[in-house]
């Protein structure tokens, strides 16, 4: 380890803090990583880690520190007033890892069997892309993709909401028309969810390779996915109040394809 | 309409802004509803409403403050500072409604056909607690339950969470042992959902009469929701992130109850 930083003027704390901004993120091509699991899911998927910051005194994850440590990492602790001030949140464990951004293109899917894939358009806020991530990850998708070109999947509340599942599976950042190209190209079928279809999602065919395109709740999906009708389908809501958010609609699509998955005669 | 409040020393603002407090809202019994829709749908639901406030200048509600003038609700114009100083948050449309409580207990549920229930215990924060009741509404849920008797349902961040789907179906506070028991009484079969469990959700008859009970990511359920492996169903996740939040296992659980009423034969 290095000697510890206690001052909160130091440049390290500083540069940590700066990174809480989108502009600093694209500048250095770096992003913040909090928490010892979130962490331990970077190194997992393989994410180079430039640097580990871990907040002195108890409750230091002696497990992280060995393997980031093992890996060349260099590993500087922090004094708990410098941690407080270069942190996002109060992280418990209290770590902070340095990353490099890695690439958001379409990933090749060619070797996946049957692949599930997540395109989300219109996700309002980092932690709705995080919990998506989230629920993506577990279902097994092969890929999530945003079509929005404005979406950051390094913000710290994507990293946050999603428990670190940003690093589980390829996260793609891509416009329609060429999602659609590249899910063409690897002859996957897509369903896109709008609240006025009118075939329930039980309908499609969910059992094989598919890609489910969700859209924000205020602005729905670019009429470019909706085109087709035999492409549309609805999350039927028999309830008083009609509209999902996205997050749910994309665990019901989600896991009604791990249900069909699971069932192939069902 | 009353005449105008431009201060924001007015007692009646600052009235409001005690009413994001709960010590406030347990001591007078009214809780503050924020947004035109949300407004709109306690009204539908039979929500008493003591007063409407409403921004003054562009973009005022005209339908509502109709519809509130003609139930005799008191109808009183804030200044853009007094309202900015009354509101939680910036409300789209300008206005807030002072309501009054109403009941928590368990509903009777004596004349509802085959009801879904959705009981929740541990849930961390309002904001999930109202995101989860959107859902059980979309759902066409009978009630939704809420086993931690800290929960305050009125908090603001449930009602706008929740679009106002507060308002639409019963919500109960109660224990777990007493609301099993209302349970029993109602004929209502419950399946407890633990990702320790073995037998995946879709093997478990949702078609007829069914509670479904979640419990949050950290706490998971009280050990008595979990004591007869019969009533223990599982969320499956094939990916390689286990974990599912509260929100995402309500969202599946809901509407593989609503996929096994639609196809009663399926």
């Amino acid at each position: 380890m290095r000697p510890q930083i206690t001052s909160t003027a130091n440049p390290a704390v500083k540069a940590l803090r700066r990174l809480q901004r989108r502009r600093e993120r694209d500048r250095t091509g770096l992003f913040p990583v909090e928490g010892a699991r979130e962490i331990g899911r970077a190194l997992d998927g393989g994410v180079a880690v430039d640097r580990l910051y871990v907040r002195s005194g108890e409750g230091v994850p002696t497990d992280l520190v060995a393997r980031a440590e093992a890996a060349g990492i260099e590993v500087v602790p922090l004094g708990a007033e410098a941690f407080a001030a270069a942190a996002y949140r109060d992280v418990p464990g209290g770590t902070i890892a340095v990353a490099r951004r890695f690439a958001t293109g379409l990933p090749d899917l060619a070797g996946a069997d049957a692949p599930l894939v997540l395109v989300v358009e219109g996700v309002e806020k980092p932690g709705n892309l995080g919990a998506v991530l989230r629920t993506a990850a577990a279902a097994g998708a092969a890929a999530v993709v945003a079509c929005d070109p404005a979406t950051d999947p390094f913000n710290p509340n994507v990293v946050r909401a999603s428990l670190g599942a940003l690093f589980a599976l390829p996260v793609a950042l891509a416009p329609a028309a060429e999602t659609r190209a590249w899910l063409d190209r690897h002859g996957i079928p897509w369903w896109a969810s709008s609240m006025h279809g009118t075939r329930p999602l039980w309908e499609a065919d969910l059992s094989g390779a598919a890609a489910l395109v969700v859209g924000g709740e205020e602005s729905g999906l670019d009429p470019s996915w909706l085109a087709d009708p035999e492409r549309v389908i609805v999350v039927p809501t028999p309830g008083p109040v009609a509209s999902l958010n996205l997050a749910a609609v994309a665990a019901v699509l989600l896991f009604e394809a791990v249900r069909r998955r699971s069932y192939p005669a069902g």
